[in-house]
């Protein structure tokens, strides 16, 4: 089933402990849209700057990612910076430039406001909220990523967002923020208070959990030898929960356990290269077999 | 079959961010033993100053755990402080006083000798090692611990140890400290290179990985919605695991599993209240429902 996305395209600047890299092709949106693209045909809604080039453009064509709501706007695309500490689990924002993202409204193409599953990267809550108001009708599921700096300047607009999703994605900081709770489990319930029927807390290299009105799963993060580059991860995470959810076009308890599975291992390619690189050169055989590998090293045999 | 656990028997004082409690059992014998006698007779070899209450001596023979081995030395028992940050996950220790403890030296008791399990908890790593050579005969597994002093200040004593176990079991930030490996599962095949078969990674709040030649396995915690203290999580995970495979006799890979999710489990009960007391509550029926919780909540439908 039709998928679109809502979120940040953008060229980043990425330095780890062994390696400085500068323009890289970012984003919420773009690394949603490449792993979501494994399982189904996805649209970004977005905007861009006149200087974004065009092999970005292209890249994102080749994968089978529709571009109509990507508009390019005048002025600089948005850029990124951060800097990741030794752990390469915490990052610093180094600096942050809107650009031609500070003034977006997201505008929803005609033939996409019919999209089926729906995801709402970290934008502005009331924006997140305005393209839902423009879908034609409710799709059948819809999710939410949200940050620290929403939570903390704009949590009514948050709260009306929340409660008029399916699921909220967020990391464990951000469910400790939001609600004052410090133990997951506990978190993940007060937001499924707020609305949601799931709430899906990210824990970086510890995987996520999952919290839903009739039980709660967790996923490790599928363990890699060498983290290169953790950027985009979360969005990877998302892109391919919500890309697997659409091609099965059910979010039955049990896909909903296989997408985040999935969510998990897509992540892992992308934090093995830096931007999109080690997440583009998987295969859909590779993803399976890290699946495979997951499913087998989780088993708790009873 | 027969466990024997070498390690620490102590009054510890804790203070979480609610609450400040004192003259408390602890020690990392008390909680492996405590937590091991659910699924098997143990043994402590350890001291204990002229102070300990006897109280305490009684609860532990109510547990069904044979104090043939713990002796009583002139002067005072081992003491630990410490307080818990609020994420519950760090603390710091605020005094230690080792007391008897310091001058200890294990003696198995001949009995004891003939244990085809033995757990060494956190002691010098010599000391560690002079256990094994007392027995009568080398056990089925043996399993230690240790901690960043020793990592740190006894390094080639540790070495000659680990090359001598069956099992290493060490929190994360020993494991990155030990082996210089930030990813847990680099760290733990660095382990394996010294020389056991297994290593097994504690996580705290995210729950363990094991890493043996032929595989991994993750598992999380068993999520609570509210920690009271986490103090003597790390040993009831040991004992829990330790304990489950003595009751099997045998350590097959499945075995293996079933263990360190017990583990997972009984350490959950611990964090429940101060000192043993929720652990002490816990019925073995309880702890079999949560392992139950724990494979469900772990499952990924393939």
């Amino acid at each position: 089933m039709s998928l679109l996305v809502v979120g940040s395209v953008g060229i980043d600047t990425v330095e780890t402990p062994a390696e400085r890299r500068e323009e890289l092709l970012g984003g919420s949106a773009v690394y949603f849209a490449c792993a979501a693209a494994y399982f189904t045909r996805v649209t970004i809604v977005g905007v861009i700057g006149e200087d974004f080039p065009s092999e970005h453009r292209k890249l994102l064509e080749r994968r089978n990612i529709d571009l109509s709501g990507l508009e390019t706007a005048p002025g600089k695309t948005f850029r990124w910076s951060g800097k990741y500490h030794a752990n390469m689990n915490d990052r610093d924002t180094l600096d942050v430039q809107l650009n031609v993202f500070g003034a977006f409204t997201p505008k929803v193409p005609l033939a996409a406001r019919t999209a089926d599953f729906l995801f709402l990267a970290n934008i502005v809550p009331a924006q997140q909220h305005g393209v839902l108001t423009q879908m034609a009708r409710r799709p059948r599921f819809v999710a939410a990523d949200t940050m620290n700096l929403w939570i903390q300047n704009a949590r009514a607009d948050l709260d009306a967002l929340v409660s008029d999703v399916d699921a909220l994605v967020l990391n464990d900081s951000e469910a400790r923020l939001y609600t004052g709770e410090h133990e997951l489990l506990t978190a993940g319930r007060a937001v499924l208070a707020k609305g949601p029927k799931t709430v899906i807390i990210k824990k970086g290299e510890h995987g996520a959990l999952v919290v839903t009105r009739d039980g709660k799963f967790v996923v490790p993060a599928y363990p890699l030898e060498h983290v290169v580059d953790p950027t985009g991860a979360g969005d990877s995470f998302a892109g391919a929960t919500m890309g697997y959810l659409a091609a099965c076009g059910a979010v039955s308890p049990d896909n909903l356990r296989r997408a985040v599975a999935y969510g998990s291992v897509v992540a892992s390619f992308t934090c093995q290269d830096f931007s999109l690189d080690a997440l583009l050169r998987a295969s859909r055989a590779e993803i399976d077999a890290r699946f495979q590998e997951l499913v087998e090293m989780t088993r708790i045999p009873d």
